[in-house]
């Protein structure tokens, strides 16, 4: 079972990563300095209906006081006012400092329940159980946390690292196909920035992994782990390296915004994203050719993106208003090579207008979407 | 001016005390590593009419993107809603992660802006400005932020700490004076639990502090923020010795809930909440007669305060949840000297129910404070 540290200056802990692991959480608890005194487990109905006993019954067994809390599902959930009714019942339920959290879920699960576990008494400790493949490989690891906003996603949170990370590979198995594949661009995207090997891997390998077999996926979920856990541990607070873990999401997160979130997953809007930072790092001359022609491949392949309708310009301003804007220059991830990426902060409104505008002739050329499944996320 | 320095595992800052220091808040901001792109000061329409413009104008002068942001008066708004209202507000108004906050008031105006600061995208700069003695002495120190739940006050919160706190004795000289007394109680509380010189300078020069005398003021006030810098350098996140400030606090706080936060200051609760642990003390054996009686002298000099009515099984039960339990075994704060405490674990509730029975016939002895302002604080 592969086990990742992550060493941070706030926190070290170990992401496990394999399959039957959700039974192996008594254990963890009972390894803990301080016994919890209470264990919340936070999670959707639609995700405690699947994995819920799995993780409850072995925690009764090993005598800790164990409960449910729920969010529902869907980021419209996301918000302060959520996190105010779990903290009540939290609260209520007796709730104190030596309480730990686990969180059951998917990025929007994780994201609330790492806030939650930032703030009430002032920071309590969480174990962040991913169930699907973009939490697994992305939003579980690093320990940004936080809630949205009415004018703009994830403006409000913490950085609270939780005090482990349990990956069970045997929740992706009833992932729906399209969101298994939007969460694996979060690996294509971590082969562009830091691992040529990954990316080699994922090129060779795409019809395994999307057939979403065992093996194939804890290679692609480890390897995308360990460039996470480096990069973090280099830069906890994207203070300068951790912004490179943005690669993809500058337009990404502008054509999420245009399309109200409602028309394309995540990984699918940081595919487009990507394509788009693509064409900005060939048309400066800094990215090769042949590096860019596999990178588009290997995003393309990975997931089938829907299309989707934005201006440039919409598109454009849209990046401008994004929050990882520093004092009026946008920092943009540059691909320089497969496995390389550069931090600039001197891309023009009009270099950018010209990148998003080859991407959106892409979409245009792009067939609709066959995948008839809505767009959502736990 | 003194400037007393506050290093902690996360922060060094400086503490300024003195007078006319609004007008220099446009030069710290000046010699910060990086400009801040916006300022935003956060007070209540009550106090920017009194200070408001010494701190705008001085910064408008000096070039600096500057506006006001509002919280009513009043404890019922430290509320994770009024947090969102707020987050809704900054962003709207461009603000960004170079943002900086100023919190212009009292402890209530402080606790929410250092929590919008440490959680607006993940966290911003921001500067205390402490306008009333509880919040110079006391809470504008320590990065302790936070805002109340229905079930109960300060559940939910961050620990993060300011840039700078300027703290103007000008700006108490507007204070209404059953405040400022109740205020002083903290600094009553510091003088027990680390310095027995100002203990004794609080003995010897009541009167004079009292009549808000500036350099009585100056020196009290100086001698309780080191106090406070020196136990939150030594503990930042309250795993240990950070508890012993909160001598008095533990009935205090069982006070103030028990009469719904309405009729007693804060400082006024925690002023029986010592007479409480004193009793403790002495009925342990633990804290000399002569001690525990000039501790009690200067608490009921210093603050007159209001009685009211609880019984002592009420006050028990509430200390029982309060959030400073640890598994079980509530932490108390025992005075075992001038300037000295202990943190123990072993207090039963008998104990403590004798030691709240003492300090209630205090209470139903002492005579309605003449003072009729109503308690509040801003």
């Amino acid at each position: 079972m592969p086990e990742i540290r992550v060493e941070t200056a706030s926190a070290q802990y170990s992401v496990r990563l394999g399959s039957g692991l959700l039974g192996s959480l008594p254990k963890l608890l009972q390894e803990l300095p301080a016994r919890p005194s209470r264990v919340f487990v936070v999670t959707s109905p639609e995700i405690e209906r699947l994995w819920g006993e799995a993780v409850l019954q072995p925690l009764r067994d090993a005598d800790f006081a164990v409960q449910t809390v729920h969010i529902p599902a869907g980021e419209q959930h996301k918000r302060l006012s959520t996190l105010e009714r779990l903290c009540e019942e939290l609260a209520a339920a007796g709730a104190d400092r030596d309480t730990l959290l686990i969180a059951l879920g998917g990025g929007v699960i994780g994201d609330i329940t790492g806030f939650l576990a930032a703030i009430y008494m002032r920071g309590i400790r969480f174990v962040q159980v991913p169930t699907t493949l973009l939490a697994q490989v992305d939003s579980s690891v690093g320990g940004k946390t936080g809630v949205n906003l009415a004018v703009g996603k994830n403006l409000v949170g913490s950085f609270h690292q939780p005090i482990a990370v349990v990956a069970d590979l045997d929740t992706l198995q009833t992932l729906p196909r399209r969101e298994l594949r939007a969460g694996l661009q979060e690996s294509v995207k971590s082969a562009i920035i830091r691992d040529p090997a990954l990316f080699e891997f994922m090129e060779q390998n795409t019809e395994t992994i999307l057939a979403a077999d065992p093996a194939a996926l804890e290679r692609v979920v480890e390897s995308s782990i360990r460039v996470k856990a480096a990069v973090v541990a280099e830069d906890e607070y994207e203070g300068g390296l951790r912004m490179i873990l943005n690669f993809g999401h500058t337009v990404g997160h502008a054509i999420e915004a245009a399309t109200e979130y409602k028309h394309l997953l995540h990984g699918e809007a940081i595919g487009w994203g990507m394509l788009a930072a693509i064409h900005l790092g060939c048309a400066r001359g800094v990215l090769p050719q042949s590096d860019a022609d596999r990178m588009r491949a290997l995003v393309r392949r990975i997931a089938d993106m829907p299309p989707f309708t934005a201006t440039a310009d919409r598109l454009v301003a849209l990046t401008g208003s994004d929050k990882k804007k520093r004092s009026g220059a946008l920092s943009f991830i540059l691909p320089v090579a497969i496995g390389e990426v550069e931090i600039v902060r001197d891309v023009t409104p009009t270099e950018l207008t010209a990148a998003v505008e080859a991407m959106l002739a892409e979409v245009h050329a792009s067939q609709p979407a066959s995948l008839q499944e809505p767009a959502h996320a736990s």
